[in-house]
C-alpha cells in the first residue's frame, strides 16, 4: 500500500529552499510534515535511528544560510558533537560524539537541519543494514528487503522522505549501492575533496570518503558545493581549485564497461536498465563506446579484502578479546579472518592498490568517464545478508558488491544515478565515475542521465505491506 | 688534502644560470669544467654510478629555460627514460627506464643538465650507501666514512660540486639526513606537492616523496618552482593552489623539540650546533618556545617499520625465493622479517600513521613550524652500517635515523639546513618542519638560517686522504 507523502516532503532541497526563501511556506509547515511523516513512516522502516525534534529551532537562527531549513540526516558512524553516535556497534551504545565532524560542522553552519542519526551496519563494514544494536532497516517499497547497506538508514529515509538530503559514508559503495538498491542518488566525491574527520577509527586506510544522498542530482549538487574545499583541521584534504568544470554541453568520450572487464555476473533486468541509459547518452551525441579498464591479470577485489579484516582486528582487537559478544558474528568473523592473515596479505593489497590506480589513470587518458551498473541485482530479502543468485548462478557474499569498491581504492569520484526498473519492480543505479577531482564533471553528467530518462524517481515513495513493522 | 674546486664548479645553480643569461660564461666553460672535476673527484667518491658526459650537448635547445644549464643528477632508483637505472640492485644491473619520472621530464623540459645517476642504497633501503652491485659511496670531507642515506651519492656529489642539484627520494630521510651529513641542504615537500613516478614499486605506501639536495637554500628554491603542482599522469598530486606563501618577515611561533619529545639520544656537539641556530631564530624575533609534538603513550618509530618489511617482501617475493643471493644481505634480513610478520603488524602500523597525522595536525594547530635536529650524530665510519654508539651509549642500527621518517608518515614538508660543525669537524643538520603545503615558509625559514649564519657551506669542498680511493 503506497503512502500519502505530504506536499513539502515531497520537494526536493532545492525546491524546499525556493519555497523558504519565497515565503511560499514557512519552516513551521516544513517542520510539521516532515515530523508527521517521519512518526507515520518511520516505525515502519527504522531508517533512522534517532530523530531531533527540535532540529529546526536548533538552526532558526541559520535559515539565511544556502541549505537554511534543509533536512539532513547524518549517519549513525558520522559524529555530530554533543548527540549519540553508535558507529552501529553495541561498543558505542551510549557514546557521545565530543565535536561535529568536519563536515557536520560545515552543514551545520550553512543552515542545514540535522535532523537525526540514519541506521548502518556495524562499523559499516557489511553490505546491508543490520546490527545487534538497533536492528535492521527495511527498503521503502518493499519491507520484505534490505535497501542493501551499509548506509541503507541514510538510503531509505532519503527515498521514503524522512529527510531531504542524507549525509554517509562511502569505504566500498556504502553510499551508492544501497542509493541505487532504493531509487536515488548516491554520490561519492574524490577522497580528499570533502574534509574527512574527526570521528571513529576507520579499518581500510585512505578508503573511506564522505558522501551525499538525495532524490536528484541537482540536491547533492546543493549540498556538494557547500562542502568541499581544503580545512586546515583535515591536512589531507585538497583545495576546491582541484576541481574541473561541470562540462554541461560538452560531448564527452565515454567507456562503457557493463561487468567492469572481470566478468561479473549481472541480472539481465539491472543490465536493460543501465544499458538503455547508455544509449540514451550515446543518442544525446556522446561518444560512447564498449571499453573496459585496462586491467592487469587477476585482478580481483577479494585481495584488497585483507585491508578491511586486518585493519577491523587492529582497532578492536582489544575489545574483541575482552567482549567478544558485543559483536556482530559476520563482524567478529572478519576480525577472525584478520588476526590469522600474514603481513604480505595486506602489503600484497597496498601493492595491488597502486596498480590499480595506474590502470584508471591509464583508462582516464582515454576517455573521459567510466559507466557501469553500480549493484548487479536488486534489493534482496531481508534475512540473507546478501543476494544468493545473480543472473541466475549461485554467488558468494561480497558478489552483490563488486562494481563499488575499486573506485575507493583509486579514489576517483563515482555517482550512482538511477536508471529504471529492474527485477521485481525495483530500481536500478547507472554508475558514473571519473578521473581524479572531476566531481563536477561526474554530476554534470548524472544530471544529464536524469533528463534523458524523464526525472521519473524524485518523489519520496513508501509502500508498507504485510509485515512492515519491526520485527 | 683538500681538492682545488675550478671555478665555474663552486657557482650555486642561481649564480650559474645568472653567468650563463648574462653572458659572463658560456655552457662549454661549465661542461669542461664540471667534466674535468668530475673526472677527478668522482672515482674517488663513487658519488656518481653514471656520467653522461654529452649532457649539456643533449640539453642544448633548451637553455633558455629557467634550469637551462644547471647540472642536475638523479637518484639511481628514479627512471630517466633511456638510461640505465638500477635501482641500487643487482636486480635491475640492466635495466634501461622505459620512460622519464614526471620530475625527470621537468627538469628537462625546463633545461636541466641530466649529468648523470647517484648511488643509492637497494631499494633505497638502507640508511647509510652502499650497495653489491656499485659499492660504497664515500664522504667528501672525510672518505673513511659514508656520507649516509640511502642518497648519499646524491648529498656527496652536491657536496663536492659534482652537480649543482641533485634529485633524490626521501621515505624516510633519505634525502635530508645524508643531506645533514655532508653539509648541504636537503627538502622533502609536502606529499603530493611534486608529482611521484612512474618508477620502480615502493616498499611504504604514500611515504616516497622526491627531494631536492643543493649547496644554498636559494638553489632548492629554484628547481622546487620548476617542479611542484598537479600532472594528470600522477592523479594522486595536487594543485600549486594548495601551497602557502613563504612567510618571509612575518614573526613565527616555533616549536623547538630537541629530543623529538620522546627521549632520543644526541651527541652534544649535534646539539650544541642546532641550539645556536635555534637561539639565532629567537634573537632574530620569532617567538621560539620548546615544545613537542603532543605525541600519545608509546609512539616507537619500530612500530612502523612492518610497512617497510612486508612491503619489501610483497615486491620482490619471487625473486627472492629464486635468487636470494642477488640480494644485499642487509635487506634479505628485512624481507625475512616481513615473510614472518602478521598482518595486523601491518595495519597497526596504518593506524599509527593515522594517530600521529592527527598529532602532527595539533602541534600545528599550535605553532607554524617545528625545529629538530636532522640526525643526531655526525656521519660514521663506512664500514659500519649506521654509527655504534651516540652520546656515549651504545645504540641500535636506525637509531641514527629517528628524526626524519615521522614527517614522511605525516606528509608534511620538511628541510635540512646545515647549521655548523659537531664532532669531528663534520656537518650539523637541523630540521625545519611544516604544517602541509607550507612547503614555501620551510624554505623562507630555511633561507633565514642560512643567512643568520653567513651561508658558510655554500663551496663544494672535498678532502681526498688516505684510502680515498674506491675499494
Amino acid at each position: 500500500m503506497r503512502e500519502t507523502i505530504p506536499e513539502l516532503v515531497a520537494l526536493g532541497a532545492v525546491e524546499l529552499r525556493s519555497g523558504l526563501v519565497s515565503g511560499r511556506f514557512g519552516w513551521q509547515d516544513v517542520a510539521l510534515q516532515y515530523l508527521q511523516h517521519i512518526d507515520n513512516v518511520n516505525p515502519h522502516l527504522n531508517a533512522l535511528v534517532r530523530v531531533e525534534r527540535d532540529a529546526w529551532e536548533q538552526s532558526l537562527n541559520r535559515f539565511e544560510q544556502p541549505l537554511g531549513g534543509v533536512p539532513v540526516s547524518v549517519k549513525d558512524n558520522i559524529w555530530v558533537g554533543g548527540r549519540r553516535t553508535s558507529n552501529g556497534s553495541r561498543l558505542f551504545s551510549d557514546f557521545i560524539a565530543p565535536e561535529d565532524a568536519l563536515c557536520v560542522a560545515r552543514l551545520r553552519g550553512n543552515g542545514a537541519v540535522l535532523i537525526g542519526s540514519s541506521n548502518c551496519s556495524e562499523f559499516a563494514c557489511k553490505g546491508n543494514t543490520t546490527n545487534i544494536l538497533y536492528g535492521a532497516t527495511r527498503h521503502p517499497l518493499d519491507a520484505q528487503r534490505t535497501p542493501g547497506g551499509s548506509s541503507g538508514g541514510a538510503a531509505a529515509a532519503v527515498a521514503a522522505g524522512l529527510c531531504a538530503v542524507a549525509i554517509a559514508t562511502d569505504a566500498g559503495g556504502s553510499v551508492r549501492r544501497p542509493a541505487a538498491h532504493t531509487g536515488v542518488v548516491g554520490f561519492k566525491p574524490t577522497a580528499g575533496v570533502i574534509a574527512h574527520g574527526p570521528g571513529f577509527a576507520e579499518p581500510v586506510y585512505g578508503n573511506n570518503t564522505i558522501g551525499i544522498l538525495a532524490r536528484s542530482v541537482g540536491d547533492v549538487r546543493l549540498v556538494f558545493e557547500q562542502l568541499h574545499g581544503h580545512q586546515p583541521r583535515d591536512p589531507a584534504s585538497v583545495s576546491s581549485a582541484m576541481l574541473g568544470r561541470d562540462g554541461t554541453g560538452q560531448r564527452l568520450k565515454i567507456a562503457f564497461s557493463p561487468r567492469l572487464g572481470l566478468g561479473f555476473a549481472v541480472d539481465p533486468g539491472i543490465a536493460q536498465a543501465v544499458e538503455h541509459a547508455v544509449r540514451l547518452l550515446a543518442d544525446a551525441g556522446h561518444a560512447v563506446e564498449y571499453r573496459d579498464p585496462p586491467w592487469f591479470e587477476n585482478v580481483q577485489e577479494a585481495d584488497l579484502m585483507p585491508l578491511q579484516l586486518a585493519g577491523l582486528a587492529t582497532i578492536y582487537a582489544d575489545a574483541f578479546r575482552n567482549n567478544r559478544e558485543s559483536f556482530d558474528p559476520d563482524i567478529a568473523a572478519q576480525i577472525d579472518a584478520g588476526l590469522s592473515l600474514p603481513a604480505v596479505a595486506v602489503t600484497r593489497a597496498l601493492e595491488l592498490r597502486k596498480r590499480l590506480f595506474a590502470a584508471m589513470c591509464s583508462l582516464f587518458d582515454r576517455v573521459d568517464c567510466l559507466l557501469t551498473p553500480t549493484a548487479p541485482c536488486v534489493a534482496w530479502r531481508i534475512e540473507n545478508n546478501a543476494p544468493q543468485r545473480i543472473e541466475g548462478k549461485p554467488v558468494g557474499p561480497r558478489d552483490h558488491a563488486v562494481f563499488t569498491p575499486l573506485f575507493n581504492h583509486t579514489y576517483v569520484p563515482a555517482c550512482s544515478v538511477p536508471c529504471g526498473l529492474a527485477e521485481h519492480g525495483l530500481p536500478a543505479g547507472l554508475q558514473i565515475v571519473g578521473p581524479m577531482y572531476s566531481d563536477r564533471m561526474v554530476l554534470g553528467l548524472s544530471a544529464e542521465v536524469e533528463r534523458l530518462l524523464g526525472h521519473r524517481w524524485q518523489r519520496p515513495t513508501v509502500k508498507l505491506g504485510r509485515g512492515g513493522g519491526i520485527h
